[in-house]
Formats: structure tokens, C-alpha cells, sequence
């Protein structure tokens, strides 16, 4: 690679000790919305890059993975999914997964950074695609909370695909126990609410069972699943959490006909990764089994 | 963490674009053998880590992700495990584990570069443990290749855990034909011959392909299984060949009366994970089942 | 620095072993010009800096040091500097200081980079400032050595401000005999050629030297001047060239006199200054007198 | 080079936004000792590096331009430099200089580190030489302050080539009116003390600045002079005080005359380089004339 297309690097500090370094061939955006800082590039070996805050939210080469991930396992256990809830999700690729289901009759997503949303339309036409201009989708621009509290429609399938809830985040106030009342008090009887939930990598899965520990407390099921993605350089945690349903157990069989029945092709689901995603190693039972805090 | 805790890194480079940067607290030791650089350093997430060529080995925080992997399915799966053969494996995790089996009555190393053995009995000491004086062990300092084709013994499991076989690797003679003819001739009959097999990463799947493509013409029941292995930053792939068993079909109480018979516990593998290891998602099974070249 | 302002780095690769990591506040303009890629960027320490081909040009908070030292040496000796050429200097900086001499009466500018000099007015206006309205200004786009030799008007003051001759610059074709017998053409009786000359640097000096023993064949006096320049990390240096004017022996009565009609203050040059930049180290002097090969 | 020859390296950090990156071919040792970390390492460019605390202390390819810049000047216009006093010096290289002149009859260098001398002797035996076995040498292993207190003797120059007295160096409490009280005690009439004084960088000049303004309340002459050195990326400064002799206007024959006896060959220093390293950039002298704090 010739030096000139190597003088820019987008540095993804993951601790004070450990970093991954990215040579970018271009940035074509890098600002400040009112919620966090906002960039997209693009890397030889993740294509366009989402950045929030200095942390990558999706790689054009790998985004598939996380989203399907988050998407599908949810879809195809639900009774009903015909009416789905997404928090957050700025940057459209949830919105396309979930409208890719025939089912689906409504998906409402409400994102609190409406400049996130403008940016991923213009820089990232890949992830949202059609679905922005689907007439399912209802994008609310506005604070996830509120809306909770003020709709009283119910959803079959609640998605949250908010940031980590961590210190500084505009996610933070979004996960307590008053919240969790709200989203259960939107979700169908029977419903699915899934979350990405941080990491399941061995030097970091306290925040993950944390969250999973609060969750029980909510719900008959929540079952962890997780995936490596390679351009979080890290194991991707989610929770599955119902009433009714197990997704550790769901039948490969009814999958499989979820699957068939979605518009154009999966890259990294169907009955078989969904059993390696609930497949958990012992490292990660044996730390979710343990007493701890809670939220 | 105070500025001179910080100034040496280790940078691994993954591409011209790509790089992992740890901040090191300690360098053990940094030197050539006549085959390969070899460095032992500590880093404060992954703990000492041995660096061959500039490429991570294995790491003291991670290294039984990666060695229960190599190690466990096959002996679970073998009809006759009382002897084991190690191709390569320097650091001594690898005879560790396969040595944890009682049933196993005796396992002979051939590791090609003494001084790495030397290096890692001095300051590895975690990863070989009591294996290396183990009256099972037979440790031979040698050509792996010369030994397959001067001895007579025959083994029920042969693991090979020799770097991968790119261009100038001190590996790269022992991936072909004629070594496959080799191995399976020291191979009891039935037996199982596993072997870690570069990267199952999106974007680097091509040469664990060719692997996979060039062991199904040697044997009957070529399996890859693959897991996340932190500190290489990559999913790391293997491979299970065998005429008899078919381990992505083993069955879950063979396995765990198996792990329920090691000597100390897993930390990662049991029957749950081999399930995980063995199923592989979407876009890795279209790749394996694409023709191409071979060895 | 709280971590979301430290994701972005411009890394200035020396060699293959040695770089400079500047953390980026801002990435104003990255992209390609048909001549050369591009970049406008800002750093905490550095202020704006401009970016040619991975190479730092200049930098908001020491581009006086560098500006100052091209041009006032050579204007301070001059014998008549009412009319003065400047060849490259896209960025505007070369031009304002040249005009800051109530002495010039006109200045031409050629810099074959259009694009450089568009981006320079609308990102780097404090280079520029002024200059670019100046009526004493004529900036040319277009080939410096086509209107070398199209042109027949004479200068008293010819400053060139080029790229380094490197085999793959834009700039390589201008440095030559063929183009100082064209530049001598261009210069008045008993100018001044004042041109930048690489780099000082004791691990990097043998490009500087093999300019100066190539002029050596055309000019009476060739003086090596240089500096550090923060913003390169590198001792800059120079060459004066003239038939009359010997800089190292200027007189510091003449050189104060010159400084104190330049309309503004300057921030580095005076005539202890001068004193400073023409007083060589041992090493460097030893390096000039050597034989070796010439342009 | 070969990526094997670049996994490990070396970060000096100037701020929490600029840093150097020099890739190593080896690490000698790194340890800490009871004062500071120490390691020695080696790059491709700088040959064998002493680093302290994480900041470059000196290079194998240009010590002599920090050592000569900062032992030679002092004693070319020492009225008497029969007996030397280096305060700090550990690596051996400023005794080695001081030793060149065959007018010392003896020096004392007092560090307060064995271990970094014993490391120096060991591992960079290029920088102290003979030095370490010239009878005239006698290195005290002890606390500068104590021996300045303790002792009665006085001598003709005093060196001190202490680290910069940050809040966290072992040097901080070296700095301050009462041992300004006792060097002068040490010294004897019309002496010359010498210390390196931090950067004179553009922008990081304030230290020097206040070190610079404490010492005039000392000593009747107080001169800084700078040099970029290379392995520090930095300009850096030094402050000569004496009563008697003001170093800026020594003689050029005097020095040259000076540098003639001197055992062996300077690669740096003469009556030019010393015209250099004393003549000033205006914005340095603006930045010395300002009023402010002292010590």
C-alpha cells in the first residue's frame, strides 16, 4: 500500500492498553450531533465504518452478522410479529432486517439523534436501503422513554439496539428497572424483547451478565446469545427475554420457514447459526450462573 | 495507567491496514532461533503472550479457548486415544491437554525448534505445566516430517499444531499430499487427525478452504470447526479428519462423560461448546462448499 | 483527552521504522487532486496542517519558522527584490511573506496545483491572508518549467518552495541542469536563488548534499542554511544561490534594516537568527565538502 | 522489513496527542529500578536507545550532539577547568566528554541510580568508553544534594545533566534557590555551571523560560542555547551561569583553540556549531525577556 493512502487512521482504543488501528482510505464525515460525536470512513477490510463516540457501531463488511443477529432469532420465535418496536438504530440496517419479513405490517423505530439518522441516509444508503422508504416503517425522531410511556400500542417483537448503557451514554438512563416496566408494558402478551447487551469476551463479560441478572428479574425467559463480530474485535452479546418463549429451544424446523419466507438471502443466519448462537461455552455459563448486582 | 507503563507496544499486524496494538509491561524475552523470531512479553489484558515471527501464539488469559479446542473434540471422538501424536506445539498447552486424559497411556511431541520448548518450559510455565514431566510424555526435539516417515507406530489421534503453512514458514513443507499420505499411515485405523486451520473471518476464509478442500481427498469425514480466539483477534479455525468419526456429529453424553473424565476442570469445552464449535454459519458453509484449488 | 476526541490520527511514516502520531481534532478535506492526494486536517499541538502525499507541508503554529527562513534571507540580500518569482508554494504563505517587503513591486507565483492553491484559500486562510489580493500578486496555474522557459522576463529573487525531488513528486522533473540553466535565465544579474533542499536530519543528509553539489556547478556562492521545523520533526534546510551575494557573510546591519520595513512583525527571523541558520555543525559541514554525485 | 522485524516498539509520548513511534530490533533489558524505570533498546535509526521513565534519554546515532552541546561549551570558557563536577550523568557519556580535555585532572559525577551506571556499563558501553577507567574519573553513587552539603571541595565547572525537575522526576527537589546556594558554594570563583533545561520548542518553552529567569537571580550571566535533537524530536535547551564569563560572547578562538587539544574528534561542536547553538530565534528571546514565575 503506498504511503499516501496510509497517513489516516481511525484508532479504536479498547482500554488504555489495548487499541485496533485502522488505515482509512477516506472520511467522509466527522462532527458533533447534540448527543455524541458522529463519524463514517471507510477501512480495505471493513468498507464503510459507523463510528459514535469513538466506538464502531457497524462495518459495511460485517454488519450482516450483528444485524441478523439481532433481528431474526426474535422474529422467528415470535407469535405474532406483525407490529415490531425498535430503539434506537440509527443507522437503518435493523429497520431492513426487520421489514425484510413479509409479516411484519408495521416496524415503528424511534431514534433519539435524528442527525445520526440523516447522516446513515446519505453516507450509508447500504445498511438502510429500501426500508426508509417502506411504507411500514414510521421513524420517530425523539427520546426512547417518552415514547414508551406515552404510545399505549402494543408490539409483538420489541428490538433495542441502543448504545451500551454506559456512564456517559445517551443510553444510560434507558436501562433500570422503571424502564423495563415500560417496555413490558408495550409488549404484546407473549411477546419478544431482545437487546444487544455489551460484550461476552472472557475480560469483559461483567456488564452482559449484569444486565442478563436485571432482566430475570422481568421476565419467565432470558437467554444470552453471542457472536463474535470482527469489527467490534470483540464477542457480541444479546439477551432474548419472554415470557413464552425460549429461544435457546426454538425448533429448527420453524426457523428454518421464518428463514425461507424472508425477502432476498441471509449472509450468517438460519436454524444452524442459531444454534451456535445459543450454544454458550462453559467460561460464559459459569459467569452468568453467579449472584451480583443488578441495575 | 501512568505514562511509563506505556511506552513499548506490540503491534500485530494483521494487513498493511489492519493493526492490533497492546501495551506491553513486560518483554521476557526477544530473540531468533534458527527457524523463527520468538518473543514472550505481558500485556495487561491477555498476560504473558509468546509471539512467533510476529504473529501471537497463544496467550496466558486465552490459551484454553484455543488448546481445549484443538485438543478435546478429537480425543472425545476417538475409539482409541491410549496414544497421541503432537505435530508442533512449542508452548506445551497442547501435550497438557491431550495428557489431562487418563486414558491416554502415552503422547509423543515432535516440535521442530528446541529452543522454543526451552523458552516456554523457562517462562511459560502455566501453559506445560506438570505435562512436561509427565512419564506419558515422549518430547522430541525434531522434523516433524522425517518423523512421520521413519517411525512405524501407529497413533489414535494425531493433532497437528503447526503454524499455519504460508509461503516462508518453517510449516509450509508439511502441508501437502504427500505428507497427508504420511500422517494417515501413522494414523490407527479410525483414528482422528485434527489440526488448527488458519482463519474463519469473513474476510479471510480462502485458506482454510483450500485446507478443508484439500483433506476431503485423504479422508472420509472432514469436519471444520472454528471459535473466537481473543488474542488472535480472528476466529480461529480447525479441522477433524477421520474415516470413522463424523464430529459434528458426536454424541453429547459421549462427550461429556469424556470431559467428566479429565483430570481438572475445562474452561471453555464441553458437550454444549463442541455443539457450538461445530455449527457454522451461513456464509462459512457457502464458502466450504465451493470449489477451488488445493494443496 | 476523553476518548472520543482521540480516534482519529494522522500518521506521518519516515520510514518504514520511524513515524509521528498526531492526534486529529478535525479532518477538513481529504481527496486527490490529478497532481497529488490531499489532506487538511488539525491537531491540538499543530493548529491546521496541510498534508501532500502523507507528508506534512505545513502547519498553522511554526509555518513562520519555515516561511520566514525561505524567503527573507534571500529578499534581505538581494540587491533589487521589486521583482521576485516564487515557484510552487500553493498554500499562499511563500507569497505573503514576499509581500510583506514594501521593496516588491510585483510577484509572480506558478504552482501547477490549482486545486492546492482553491483549497489553501478556502482551508488555510491565515497562510495566505492578504496576499491572495494583493495587487503586486500574480498567481499562475500551470507548469513552473514551461513558464520558465516561455517567459522572458527577468527577477531579482527567485524562491522555490517545491515538493523534494523524489522519484515519484511532481517536482522531480524540476530539478536538473537543464532547468538551473533556465532558472539562471529567469534571474536578474546578481539575484538571488533561494530554494528549499530537504532535509539536515544526520541520519538524512545526502539529498541535501547532492542538490548542493549540483548547483555548486552553476552558482559562484551555494549556501546550505536550515532549521528544525517542529512540524516536520526534521532539521529543514535550504540553499541560497547567487554570482554576487554570499548569505553566510551577510551583514547584520543590512539584514536589520531589511526587517524592519517588512510591514507586520516577524516571529522568527531577525539577524541573529541569520546568524543561527547559516552557522553549520561540524557534522553537516563535513557532509557538504564531501565528493559524491551530482542531479 | 519484514513484519517479524517490526511487532515490537517503542511510544514516546510527548502529550496525550502526539506521540513517536520507532520500531525496535531488539529490547536489551527494561526494569525498574528503585528511582525509575529504566529499558535499553535498539532501532533501525538510532542505534541503542536509553529510555527513562519512558522518555528518551539519549541515542546511540546522536548522543554526541545532546553530550557535546552540553559539556563542551562550559568548559571552553571555563577560566579553570582542571577539576569537573557532573551531577547525574548515569549513562557515562558526559564524563566521557568531560575526560576528552586533558586540562581536567579530575572529575566527580555523582548519580543517585547505580543501576542505570551499572545498565550504561553493561549495555552501552559506546556511550561511557574509557571513561568509566580514567583515573581521573571518581562516579559516587549517592544523592547529588547530600554530596553538594556534604562536601567542601569546589570546582571549576559544574555539569548537570539531570532529568527535568517534573513534579514526578527524582530530580524535582534538585531544583530550587537553596540548591542554586549550594552549587554556587561548590563552585569556585568565576566557575561555569551548566545544565541541560528542558525544550525550547515553540510550544512547550515555559519551563526553560522559568528555569532560565530563576537562575538570574544567581549568577551575573545566564545564557540558554538550544539544539534539535534528533532522538528527542524536540529542541533542546541549556543554561550556562557564571559570574564571570558570558558564554554567547566567547571568543571563536578561543573555542577553536579549546576543541584542538581535545583527545579525539568532535562530531558536532566548534566555534561555528557554538555561534549556532547561542544565536537565538526571535520568538525564544521574546519568550526570555517575559516576566514570570521562578522556582
Amino acid at each position: 500500500m503506498p504511503k499516501t493512502e496510509r497517513w489516516q487512521w481511525y484508532v479504536e482504543e479498547f482500554s488504555a492498553t489495548e487499541q485496533h488501528h485502522h488505515a482509512l482510505e477516506e472520511t467522509y464525515y466527522s462532527g458533533k450531533t447534540p448527543f455524541q460525536s458522529v463519524a463514517v470512513v471507510r477501512s480495505a477490510t471493513f468498507g464503510k465504518m459507523l463510528i459514535l463516540d469513538g466506538d464502531t457501531q457497524s462495518s459495511q463488511a460485517d454488519e450482516r452478522i450483528y444485524h441478523e443477529t439481532l433481528v431474526h432469532p426474535a422474529l422467528a420465535a415470535a407469535s405474532d410479529r406483525s407490529s415490531v418496536l425498535i430503539l434506537g438504530g440509527g443507522e437503518g440496517a435493523t429497520l431492513r432486517e426487520v421489514l425484510r419479513s413479509p409479516d411484519v405490517r408495521s416496524c415503528t423505530m424511534v431514534d433519539i439523534d435524528g442527525e445520526v439518522v440523516a447522516l446513515s441516509k446519505r453516507y450509508l444508503p447500504e445498511w438502510g436501503a429500501a426500508a426508509w422508504d417502506d411504507a411500514r416503517a414510521d421513524v420517530v425522531i425523539g427520546d426512547a422513554l417518552a415514547f414508551l410511556r406515552e404510545r399505549e400500542q402494543t408490539f409483538g417483537v420489541i428490538v433495542s439496539d441502543l448504545t451500551e448503557p454506559l456512564p456517559d451514554s445517551p443510553s444510560h438512563p434507558l436501562f433500570n428497572g422503571n424502564v423495563f416496566r415500560d417496555i413490558k408494558a408495550r409488549l404484546a402478551d407473549g411477546g419478544v424483547y431482545v437487546l444487544q447487551a455489551s460484550t461476552a469476551g472472557f475480560h469483559n463479560m461483567a456488564l452482559h451478565a449484569k444486565m442478563a441478572r436485571t432482566l430475570r428479574g422481568f421476565f419467565v425467559h432470558v437467554r444470552s446469545f453471542y457472536t463474535h463480530v470482527p469489527a467490534f474485535d470483540n464477542d457480541w452479546a444479546f439477551l432474548a427475554c419472554s415470557d413464552r418463549s425460549d429461544l435457546a429451544a426454538l425448533d429448527p424446523a420453524t426457523i428454518d420457514a421464518y428463514v425461507a419466507k424472508l425477502r432476498g438471502e441471509n449472509y450468517f443466519y438460519d436454524a444452524e447459526t442459531h444454534r451456535r448462537l445459543f450454544a454458550l461455552p462453559l467460561y460464559l455459563r459459569r459467569e452468568l450462573a453467579k449472584a451480583g448486582e443488578t441495575f
